[in-house]
């Protein structure tokens, strides 16, 4: 398989303001002078001027979400699709846009720190194996809940998993045709059920996935640092 | 068992500057132009006056330590204990200068945010049960690694495991009788392996242990937000 394929990313944005203790929508919060967002549909953008993105965002967001684009002169073309009531159900709209073939990737669309070298690897992976993913070790140790108490694993065995999520157009399509599962939280536990080997792609403690105020302030200072 | 017990607790401070990329050994870099070690020993002042601080260093960071202290006029009191060759011969170090009853954190010295309410919670559950160790939900979604390949595991099933990791001191001695594993990569594993029911706690985001460049930024984002 050669690099020729298009590449489209999907951009989930989701979230409102509650974790957050903020009254906007976590991902319209600006860092560094600008809706989070914006920030992430740049890295894309740097990553592959070619990139076909598409944008999900909850219906009742669209138009403040058009208003801030104005006011930010924010020129980068996307596709903006309306979320469903779940995770699930806005990447399946997402995905609806997409027609044809190519690699298709998922990512939160409050990831704005994501390395160009992160979402190349995670691309080139995908065309090479079927689907990639981006996940880091933990830093710290783990320990499993059990039916009583809990009991220590060991951290090497396990990753964590951030996005972007890479796959053919053709196995995200076909894996999304199932109904949702309470288990599935993110793509790659839905793109596993139907039988995919995931590829699994080193990503970079600086692609954090913006949550809690704390995040916030580490978001800052990484925007002022770039 | 009442709170009359007295109150141990042993920093852990082994770090070297390598991940870090920095000429300092991480505990000692200034953060708010005071090394993270002294925010942290603080932090424990904060929540009982009268606590018993065991500081464990590298032997040849012993001499520098004392210049800092000097340098920074800083007077809380603390033993200062030379530390093994590992985390675990470096608990054991600080172990044995604990002689009588009591209860004992351990505690990352590159841990300088965690909450006064998190310290005393952490105490409170150990003085009940015996041993209490602080934890947070993972924001990720994890994936485990097994023989070919990796798996999606239900996040909340785990927990990830933060400091301090609070235990009376006879459970906690006793645990440090064995001899090293190599899964003993916190106090709770090696307490766990003596048969030892370990108590979660829970931790706060905030609690981050400084490890990466990334975590020095938000360290002084914290320190100067609080």
């Amino acid at each position: 398989m050669t690099q020729q394929l298009p590449e489209y990313a999907i951009i989930v944005a989701g979230g409102s303001g509650t974790r957050m203790q903020h009254d906007l929508p976590k991902q319209f919060i600006e860092v560094a002078g600008k809706p989070i967002l914006m920030h992430t549909i740049e890295r894309f953008y740097k990553y592959n001027s070619a990139v076909r993105l598409i944008v999900v965002l909850p219906q009742e967001q669209l138009t403040s979400w058009r208003e801030l684009c104005r006011k930010h002169s924010f020129k980068l073309f996307h596709m903006t699709v309306a979320g469903g009531t779940t995770r699930f159900g806005s990447v399946k709209n997402g995905l609806d846009a997409v027609m044809g073939d190519g690699l298709i990737a998922v990512h939160d669309g409050v990831r704005p720190f994501v390395d160009v070298e992160t979402i190349k690897g995670a691309y080139e992976a995908a065309a090479k194996y079927g689907s990639a993913v981006v996940a880091v070790p933990p830093k710290d140790s783990i320990r499993e809940l059990t039916g009583e108490g809990s009991r220590a694993v060991p951290r090497a065995k396990y990753k964590m998993v951030q996005t972007p999520q890479v796959f053919q157009a053709s196995i995200l399509r076909k894996a999304y045709e199932q109904s949702e599962q309470e288990y599935f939280t993110d793509d790659a536990s839905v793109v596993e059920s139907i039988g995919q080997p995931i590829t699994l792609v080193e990503g970079s403690y600086r692609n954090i996935k913006i949550t809690t105020p704390e995040d916030l302030i580490l978001a800052e200072a990484f925007a002022t640092t770039d």
